[in-house]
């Protein structure tokens, strides 16, 4: 099968990487100078010895294959998603957090959209390489009733060393890794830790807990029930450092407003341990680089 | 005057330097150490040119004095009020915070007893030497109608230099006091900023508002007419080390068990930008001292 995968982040690159097994992937980036990179010196992928050469297009140069993974930054896809709107192939999302739900709401896209939640460990090390922290699952869901087709790709994608499954339900899928997200990231990036240390250090465990129950409540969700989920999740991560924490790291742009900014826009009550997380990672991305806004 | 002044912190040394130009101050120490270098090398006053000779004892050897200068820090005063019972002349209470007024209620202390809000910006270099970095004022109130004898002593105390004045009201005062150092302690200690950083970073701004607001609240006094009063005192301070971030700086135990865990023991209401900075306090505590709590 013709797979495009576009973005050459860290999920774009390890999910072209296992793809490029059993499928034709043509991985699209933004700019000339990665594509060169990886043209030159293919896609690594540690702890794994094999690099593998897969085919680099930039994205103004997009050729319809059977199925798009749409692997940018979530903060990227309102750019990107006017060009998909003349596209007639399934287009499977693969974004954090819940903020994209509403531009691929708004967007005039074809149907057989499948909203996928990715839940693999991976770091971006540089343009063409990653480090797989954590193997795990991307699991779909179709977006709507119309979308329902998208599960048939989901058994071409799967490998068992990349599994992908089907969800019938991705909205719970994916707020429950937005609690996850909103606990685990701020609070590792603000005090700079490894996610164990969430449970280790007792007064960042109250924290996370507490972040944790005012997130579940607010989605509508049961928070004791979240939290023991919550807590596998830091249990099973306990030695990663949160992507948060390494965008903090490289003065990069987080994705603080995915995560945290979504929930304050949609909590009709007051949040006020998100809100201060969310001010928290503002004020230090602001500290990090100075005087300019993101 | 005999003036007894305990505690050889950055507060005792300042004052017994300024005290000593027109009284017989004694400065009482815990550590033979630091009693050795105080009377080898005298007291030191940055930027002040002139060293002073001062007289030292250690705390055991305690002789009473005209008046007494309670200088150590809020959380060693359950340990000296002990001594401090049997004492016949007037006692001026020098702590931050407000945690220390419960110990001082439930000690059986002689009359005359005076409670201070010191305002001078002080940071102590080592056991000889502190930098003056703010010229204030020490403002004293009669702890009780029982105490009002006290107040004659402060026109005695009072200099140009070194100016004491007499408060009607000490429980106020202290609290604008708290209210301050609740807003601009942990939150420079958590983000490692200057004071001055709290009003030009629009998100710590928000927040050091937020803690305002909840803090003066809690106190049951007018938020907006203590934020402008907070917002005075970042700006005259602004280049200034808050006294937590500089604890944290040299893995000190700080002072959040009187600011922030004083608040929270008295809140009969949620207070939870509080309860998050309190916590976040001790999980850096706990971080730069690893696992033992101090």
């Amino acid at each position: 099968m013709r797979v495009g995968v576009i973005g050459g982040g860290a999920v774009g690159l390890l999910t072209a990487y296992f793809l490029s097994a059993q499928h034709d992937v043509t991985i699209y980036v933004r700019r000339q100078e990665q594509k060169s990179v990886l043209i030159q010196q293919g896609v690594v992928v540690e702890p794994y010895v094999r690099k593998k050469s897969i085919k680099v297009k930039c994205i103004e140069d997009m050729v319809e294959p059977d199925i798009f993974l749409i692997c940018v930054k979530s903060y990227h896809l309102p750019a990107l998603l006017p060009s998909l709107e003349s596209i007639r192939c399934p287009i499977l999302f693969m974004q954090n957090g819940m903020g994209h739900i509403k531009w691929i709401k708004e967007a005039a896209l074809p149907s057989n959209i499948g909203i996928a939640v990715f839940e693999h460990g991976v770091r971006k090390i540089n343009d063409n390489k990653v480090l797989h922290t954590g193997v795990g699952r991307v699991r779909v869901g179709a977006f709507t009733e119309d979308d329902l087709d998208i599960l048939h790709y989901v058994s071409l994608l799967h490998q068992d060393v990349f599994p992908f499954y089907q969800e019938m339900d991705w909205e719970t899928v994916l707020q429950e890794k937005l609690i996850a997200n909103a606990v685990i990231n701020p609070i590792t990036a603000i005090f700079q830790v490894e996610n164990g240390v969430l449970l280790e250090n007792p007064h960042l465990a109250w924290m996370a807990k507490k972040v944790c129950e005012e997130v579940a409540t607010s989605l509508g969700q049961p928070w004791e029930k979240k939290w023991e989920y919550v807590k596998g999740i830091i249990q099973s991560t306990k030695e990663n450092r949160s992507s948060m924490l390494v965008d903090m790291d490289h003065c990069r742009k987080t994705e603080v407003e995915e995560i945290l900014g979504y929930l304050l826009d949609r909590a009709k009550e007051e949040i006020p341990y998100v809100h201060y997380l969310y001010h928290s990672i503002k004020a230090l991305e602001r500290q990090k680089r100075g005087d300019v806004e993101w």
